[in-house]
């Protein structure tokens, strides 16, 4: 694990200040040890408590502030109503914990003066990601699962070094250098799908295809975001060679006149410009419909907005 | 099924002559019934025998030569032997049974005088290919699984108007019309993975996505296929504008000049025109290896082939 750990921070100066998230489970605690043996001594230690499992979670969050300790490292931990969230604006405690969990980070970095973040992702957790999103009918974006390095608009960079690393690497690191860590009891329960895609799905494919399907997985991860980032340069550059978009209004001769791939992408950015929630590709199916057939000149969209075709543009407005 | 069906077939003139492909299964019966009843009778009814399964062949055979009579359309018919070819040329006997069915089909069309076949593939195939090519580690073209419509090299068009049904449709139309049909009992064992796929892996993932994920995978297809058929049009593109491919020849510094997706088909085209048996992604990243080193001068292929590079160009030769 090492040696694919210092070779995906060859371009990151042990000398800077960077941020490591660490849940004190396996994954995180053999990052932050790595980082260490490394040469990396100005970490943040940042630990996010969803306060979900009671008196685990505060152990969790103790376990973590005396590793720093140990270590030397500064640390920043904060107590998160993840729960309370999830239910004021009908989410899953999923996806609650997930939003909740990215505004601390952002908090962090302002915090501590630094704009990059370690995450303990491996490949195994790209895998369940990349086959969850297939599954979800999702398109290339969504099979480019999680990228090693990406910048949030926030301007907080995400750096997964243990992006191409399997699990199994990482647990031989941990119990060679015998690292503790803590067990998360909900793991198995939190996030359903997930779990049963790691617990149940993945076995069963390791043994139908009798081979471990996660670096297969991880290839096509690699392979959809050269495809994708490839179609998203092109989609700018259609966007900068006159299909309107910045101000609001789409040209719909224009957008006719590009390939589907870039139709989609143009109209989902739009979308996303506009702040349409959750915005995914059902919306820019249903968006795409107007150019399709005259008869149909509005569409409705999440968030009470609406999509009118008139005068061969679209707009989009509040209903 | 049969508005599916006959959507699918808008532009096929049911005055025209077509093969269609006959196992004898309720795939092939279901769709030979729907297009008689849509009017299509100029059919020639083309079954393959595998001779796989004995007297069950010869039966399967029997069984849809009497079809034909009744339905007053044409036959063709062909014992093949598939184990002998397998063995022959160390095969599975899966990709034996497709090679010579697909050599059997181009003399169908040259026999028949036309350059038409319908095959009977639906949604759950297509689902089956999607899943098995993502496991495969395949990009964006094997993601876009089988297509509609797709001319093979010897100029015969397949096409595929149950694509987008479920198998569960056909079956409830081959029991409302009361057909008959033959039960492939090598099914569960000839292609092992591809049965396990459907068996197990597919109503695993049903029941852990908490709903059918054929359509999903079939939405993956589709936009994969989208996006690929533009990056192939670039890549046409880009050979047409200097990087030389036809003459045998390529350009280390034109090629180096390509976004990777580019990069990627070039060198797949060109090792395919060729002609290096069974090429892949595997071979693909290989011969880009000599672009990213100064150090290799030469990689071997698949097939006794040698890719050299020297003078700033790469040339493929026997070794």
């Amino acid at each position: 694990m090492l040696d694919r750990l210092k070779s995906a921070l060859s371009a990151y100066d042990p000398d800077d200040t960077y941020l490591v998230a660490v849940s004190g489970g396996m994954d995180s605690i053999s990052l932050l040890h790595g980082l260490t043996q490394l040469g990396y001594h100005h970490l943040v230690v940042c630990h996010a408590n969803h306060q979900l499992r009671g008196q685990e979670s505060a152990e969790d969050a103790d376990f973590v502030a005396e590793l720093a300790e140990r270590y030397h490292l500064s640390l920043d931990s904060v107590e998160m109503e993840v729960a309370a969230y999830a239910k004021a604006h009908s989410m899953s405690l999923e996806t609650a914990g997930r939003a909740l969990r990215y505004e601390y980070f952002d908090l962090c970095a302002d915090e501590h003066g630094t704009q990059r973040m370690f995450l303990a992702h491996h490949a195994d957790d790209q895998a369940e990601t990349v086959l969850l999103n297939a599954l979800r009918g999702a398109g290339l974006t969504g099979l480019a699962g999680m990228r090693m390095r990406h910048t949030l608009e926030s301007g907080l960079t995400l750096i997964r070094p243990l992006l191409d690393v399997p699990r199994s690497e990482i647990e031989t690191y941990a119990r060679a250098h015998k690292l503790k860590w803590r067990t998360d009891s909900s793991n198995a329960s939190r996030d359903f799908t997930r779990n049963r895609i790691r617990l149940e799905a993945l076995p069963l494919l390791n043994d139908i295809m009798r081979r471990d399907v996660a670096p297969q997985l991880a290839q096509l991860a690699r392979l959809s975001r050269e495809d994708d980032d490839l179609l998203t340069q092109l989609t700018t550059k259609a966007e900068e060679g006159g299909v309107a978009v910045a101000n609001g209004l789409i040209s719909v001769p224009d957008l006719a006149k590009q390939p589907a791939p870039i139709q989609r992408r143009l109209i989902l950015r739009w979308l996303r410009a506009h702040e349409v929630p959750e915005v995914g590709l059902k919306e820019v199916s249903t968006v795409l419909g107007l150019l399709k057939t005259a008869k149909l000149a509005r569409v409705n969209l999440p968030g009470g907005l609406q999509v009118r075709r008139k005068a061969r543009t679209l707009t989009i407005a509040k209903q």
